[in-house]
């Protein structure tokens, strides 16, 4: 029997799993085994972006495991994200009618805004992965658009299922790399809450007060790149081989000792027992069950503090490193 | 003969002069005097706001000096800004109106958006200094209102004076302490471009993205508490007193002694010669003369990098020590 994970419940209303598997840079060829395996491990939720590319893929995972009768369609939680060429409302409601159909479930259970940034228009069968802030010939980087963020946003409000817009097919919509003056403003005209903010979050990068904004303001937060430098690895980023495996910190080694359990389930406890959730990605099935598992003990509050004083404020996913920089993060 | 100050070319094409007389914290009862010592000794530039409550006696000094002969309106370059109560469109519009009758002066030279918040409206009369974050009492924190930007920024749009808009009374706009993600998006809504963007600036907290970004997009930018902690002491802040006071870094002192000038014309100096106009206040009339001829030297490249490298991200001038913490910076 699959261990039940914890949820945090959503301003929708909807209860969102705190441990998901997040499918950034998961290769199309392995995505709907991966989905599928994770699926029969316990994984309840899944984190996908038009940007990752692999939506179809990660739906057929999903519908394998509906049709073997492992799970019900309600049982699982399935996040996408807008990208940032697609932010004027009628782009918006297309991308969003393209993502939904590629994963093929019916309908979305979280829908976020990327990033608050509008790139000019790129039509929807020019898909090019990795690093989508660039022409498909990664000549140059796309030139920004007008787009204001509250257009967009009015435009995620009006995929909501509702009893008024019955053929919504969204149930929560959300923020992704926003920062807290921006997330003030759009509070200011939002008719739907957000129910998430999703954000870079790792002991180089713990940025408290816009976690406490965001929670003070019934916005639910989940992080990504949990393990900080260990995603970007694979992407060649010169930061992430620079600094120390935040694994191999003495900090995280010893807490690990302590309690008996792997780096890795510390740096995931150290975000869920904050009510922040994560969604780890692994090749390696051990892994995938432990990061599953990672709610199953607790961490002192010294043992909290004493990760979160890893804090250099180091960003790895960071758009000023383009050509033609954007520069989003303050 | 006074010193003439170098300028900065606005988008909106009027010159601003890149040192000011900033008159935060000046006292009512002197201010009108300071101003106009201010005035007789080159300075063209005079930075005040409705919340430092001082702009009639600061007015009042300006005319004096343009009676005696010593200036002309239109030689003169008057900032103010709107307050956090009155982002709505008919506050701000009255707000303004009110700024420009104390000051006396016929029109305003630059009229910023003071904070990216917007609290509760309080009524004209019920001005309170300092730190008016708070109910008169200071008992509690004003909550926060529902208006986005955007309806600000049309409303100061509003004022601006045109061919079409002939009886609007303020020359340029612009807003003070922004993040890149805000000005982002105003800039995809904003019909007159963003002349200035006013920020806390100093060795102790660079910010160069988000400067780099103001400068890439032609906004000004104007560092306010340039010297740092010393701007806070006054306020008791608990940092202020804390940190090493930058005339006393090794840094500073050294380039300092090096050029044979004061350690605050270093620190003018490191912020003009980088385009970004500063505001300092002083009560001697050396230190007055001494700032005002801060650009009559250049450091080298390394200079401004070793003071640079100072930089240790601390904010002075922070609402999060607020009794309801507001969180505007990330």
């Amino acid at each position: 029997m699959a261990p039940t994970t914890p949820t945090v419940k959503l301003a929708s209303g909807y209860e969102m799993p705190i441990v998901g598997f997040g499918i950034w840079k998961v290769p199309r060829d392995v995505c709907a085994d991966q989905v599928y395996n994770a699926i029969k491990l316990g994984y309840r939720h899944i984190d996908g972006a038009w940007d990752y590319t692999n939506s179809a893929e990660a739906g057929q995972g999903v519908r394998r495991a509906i049709e073997e009768g492992i799970v019900k369609r309600e049982d699982m939680f399935i996040t996408s994200k807008l990208w940032n060429n697609y932010h004027a409302r009628e782009h918006a409601h297309e991308m969003a009618k393209l993502e939904n159909e590629a994963w093929g479930l019916g309908y979305l259970d979280l829908f976020l805004i990327h990033f608050p940034i509008s790139l000019e228009f790129i039509p929807f069968d020019k898909i090019r992965y990795p690093c989508f802030w660039t022409d498909k010939e990664q000549t140059k980087v796309t030139p920004l658009s007008k787009v204001p963020i509250s257009e967009t946003w009015k435009a995620l409000e009006e995929l909501v299922q509702t009893k008024e817009n019955p053929s919504g097919f969204v149930k929560s919509i959300g923020i992704s790399n926003f920062h807290t003056q921006l997330i003030y403003d759009l509070l200011s005209y939002a008719k739907i809450h957000p129910s998430v903010l999703q954000i870079e979050h790792h002991p180089y990068l713990t940025q408290p007060d816009l976690i406490a904004m965001a929670q003070e303001n019934n916005i639910a937060v989940t992080g990504y790149s949990t393990f900080g430098p260990l995603s970007f690895l694979e992407m060649d980023h010169a930061a992430a081989k620079e600094i120390k495996p935040l694994f191999e910190t003495d900090a995280v080694k010893s807490i690990a000792a302590k309690h008996g359990k792997s780096p890795g389930q510390v740096l995931l406890r150290w975000c869920t027992q904050r009510n922040i959730i994560v969604i780890p990605k692994s090749n390696s099935v051990d892994r995938l069950k432990q990061n599953l598992d990672s709610c199953s003990f607790d961490l002192s509050d010294d043992d909290i503090k004493q990760i979160s004083s890893l804090n250099i404020n180091l960003r790895f996913n960071n758009p000023t490193t383009l050509q033609t920089p954007i520069r989003i993060f303050p």
